[in-house]
């Protein structure tokens, strides 16, 4: 396809949904991807971009002068035209912004611009359809038309007074049901949920979900009408989400992906690595304190990497649980409830383990006084790490710390080391050294 | 509020949305919920039994008559319904679609029951606007306000043909811009995207994200239009799925949650636990087998924790890159570059940590040939637990066994065992034993 037959090029690539072409780009190398964004209608290739793996859309806006990158820009919504402008260095923001030919659409963009990141502002749009409550449905409907070619989906169509301050809302159902000399008011539903501007997007996913909304307005502390977010973009804030949690889970920081370089991908799991390599060298010392007993009872050594292994699971598995808990808030009662709950419930699996243990020992005929020492301080070394791991997370909570980040390498490390060194001091209290 | 003080009661629950007082039923007693479900209309309690917890939603159904049901079933939308009915005994199931009176509710509920679970079809809704080709927009805008009264929310209107079948769509907007006397064909956008029927759900969301759909219709194999999808559905399923891979990635099988009963959390965690547990019965074989060497070589025996948990990390940070490039289409290449970026990039890593271990076993005074074995033979653990953890999942996916269970205790308890393994049998080839 890249002969450069631009007429064909073009032709073929107008038929293709924008997303379509985004995912040839993304395979493309940076001259043809450039090549085919100049060649087609930015009102085309401004969705494509957007649609384009982020690392990708950098390189090639980084070949775009800012004129053309504000040609661009124009075409989008405001949501999106504010993120493209957020992706460039400081130096090209300001540039690209001045080269915005409707002035209104720029200003939407500079406001956008100011909302801190991950707020509700952040993510909305400018573009809503609005009706004053003293409207008939008739001349709404009329001036719906107008305004419902700027805006590419309509939800909800937004009423408000005539302080701009939103008090209602109305489905393009409902209008189109309704007689044409009704007023807005008598047909508006005037229960409405709207988000505020400073609201957490965490929050505005709840809500959102929680009454499975497509569209949500956004208001400042006035209740004035700023915006809306779509459902669609709250599709992408929760999949970050969950991706954030599982690669924090796994020991990653920062946004990896498989195809990212060598250097990114060290960035994100060498200071995890670190981290588990410490808490190694902390097993060293205090294993390196017992060297004395390992004449007598040389097996204790050998289940290190057991117990080690147990701790870190247990810890995991219950902090997982409680992460997600707080996450869906479905954590409830007192906190002395939830301690014999995971206490009941670790002795439980621990009681089981045990039995193997000493099952095992017995097999390959191991001292009976070791096989006991090291099963019941296993156990103990269970029911503490199903502790640790379910209270940290809460703690953190509480100290408003994402509580994701106990899950995966920090609980596995600091229950590896509690664990061996309670498994010699439990084992050396019952063997007695 | 329990006082029996009916109308009071009633007045003011009503005044909530369903999403709240379901929130409050969950934390009632089973009576008093029951209670309230027969208190208000069934309009209204469908609703809120659809919020309900899963659990709870359980065990209120078990204190309604067959009849009471099909009451809250004739309320809901076909797709609510469906999943309502499905989750009641099986004997119960037929009891309630007899009991439902609207026949042409009762024959698509059925349907609905009748396909797989997490294709398409079980997820879809029959309720949906349908024009047909032929029609004018006045025609069309006069029957539309008779189909949408009971369509909850109009997303997109679907063109069919005289065969049913599905060949456009159009927005309400479309309709509404558009003259009176236009034909529906002369509108109507010919590319639709749809999914089959049977498709996976984890399909549908892709192709909903990818395109930013707010709703897709759903066909069979003839092209003929049997449903729609709305994205408020693919939230609840993109958020089971994120969920579903991170309880995976830390040990847990079936979807816990943190209020559960202990003997659900324990067959939830147990069964993981036990895996450890033989794996760590696994490295204590190994260590037996090197029990002569503790008397010269101790510190080989204080490492193995530090080298298991290094050789889980590493497995689990590999695997979860990977199993979350794959369920994002990302992992490009040939299977070649990804061997040569992994070892590349675990030869940084262990580089790093080898030399942290040469330091701490120089500060510590350790024999500096046995700083340098543990050192040269951990690398080479990191090495062989990342290519583990990259290709596991890879060679999975292929096998089309879902990846998402190599992450966690599968990968940490296997490397676990190989990491030990391959640590004494190098540290033996540097040291000489």
């Amino acid at each position: 396809v890249e002969n450069k037959d631009d007429k064909e090029l073009k032709r073929v690539l107008n038929e293709f949904h924008f997303a379509d072409v985004a995912e040839i780009l993304d395979e493309l190398d940076l001259e043809d991807s450039v090549y085919v964004i100049k060649l087609l209608d930015s009102e085309i290739t401004s969705e494509i971009l957007m649609e384009l793996d982020e690392d990708i859309r950098e390189k090639v806006l980084k070949n775009l002068s800012a004129k053309e990158i504000a040609e661009e820009v124009e075409e989008l919504d405001t949501d999106d035209a504010a993120d493209m402008i957020a992706e460039l260095p400081e130096n090209r923001q300001a540039e690209v912004i001045s080269k915005i030919e409707d002035e209104e659409h720029r200003d939407e963009i500079t406001e956008l611009l100011a909302y801190e990141e991950d707020t509700a502002g952040s993510l909305m749009a400018k573009e809503l359809v609005k009706v004053y409550e003293t409207w008939t449905v008739g001349g709404c409907l009329r001036r719906i038309r107008g305004q419902a070619k700027e805006v590419t989906r309509v939800h909800s169509i937004y009423v408000v007074n005539k302080e701009e301050k939103l008090i209602g809302r109305l489905s393009l159902k409902d209008l189109i049901v309704a007689k044409s000399d009704q007023k807005i008011s008598d047909i508006s539903k005037d229960t409405v949920d709207s988000v505020n501007v400073n609201d957490d997007l965490e929050v505005v996913a709840k809500v959102m979900a929680k009454y499975d909304l497509e569209a949500i307005p956004v208001v400042d502390d006035n209740q004035t009408l700023l915006g809306r977010i779509t459902i669609d973009d709250i599709v992408d804030v929760l999949k970050e989400e969950a991706e954030k949690d599982y690669q924090m889970a796994a020991g990653l920081t920062g946004d990896v992906e498989a195809d990212d370089s060598i250097l990114e991908l060290t960035r994100a799991r060498l200071p995890w690595l670190v981290l588990g390599l410490f808490g190694g060298l902390g097993s060293v010392f205090i294993m390196k304190g017992y060297e004395n007993i390992m004449e007598t009872v040389p097996s204790l050594f050998f289940y290190t990497p057991l117990i080690a292994a147990m701790a870190g699971n247990v810890g995991v598995q219950s902090s997982a649980i409680i992460v997600q808990g707080i996450a869906n808030d479905n954590v409830k009662g007192s906190m002395g409830s939830r301690l014999l709950k995971e206490v009941g419930l670790s002795l439980i699996n621990g009681f089981v383990l045990a039995l193997l243990v000493i099952l095992f020992g017995f097999i390959i005929g191991q001292d009976t006084t070791e096989s006991l020492a090291i099963a019941v301080s296993m156990m103990s070394v269970i029911v503490v790490a199903a502790l640790v791991g379910t209270f940290v997370p809460i703690i953190l909570d509480k100290r408003g710390i994402d509580p994701a980040i106990a899950t995966g390498p920090f609980i596995t490390t600091s229950n590896d080391i509690l664990g061996i060194y309670l498994f010699f001091v439990l084992s050396g209290l019952i063997i007695g050294f």
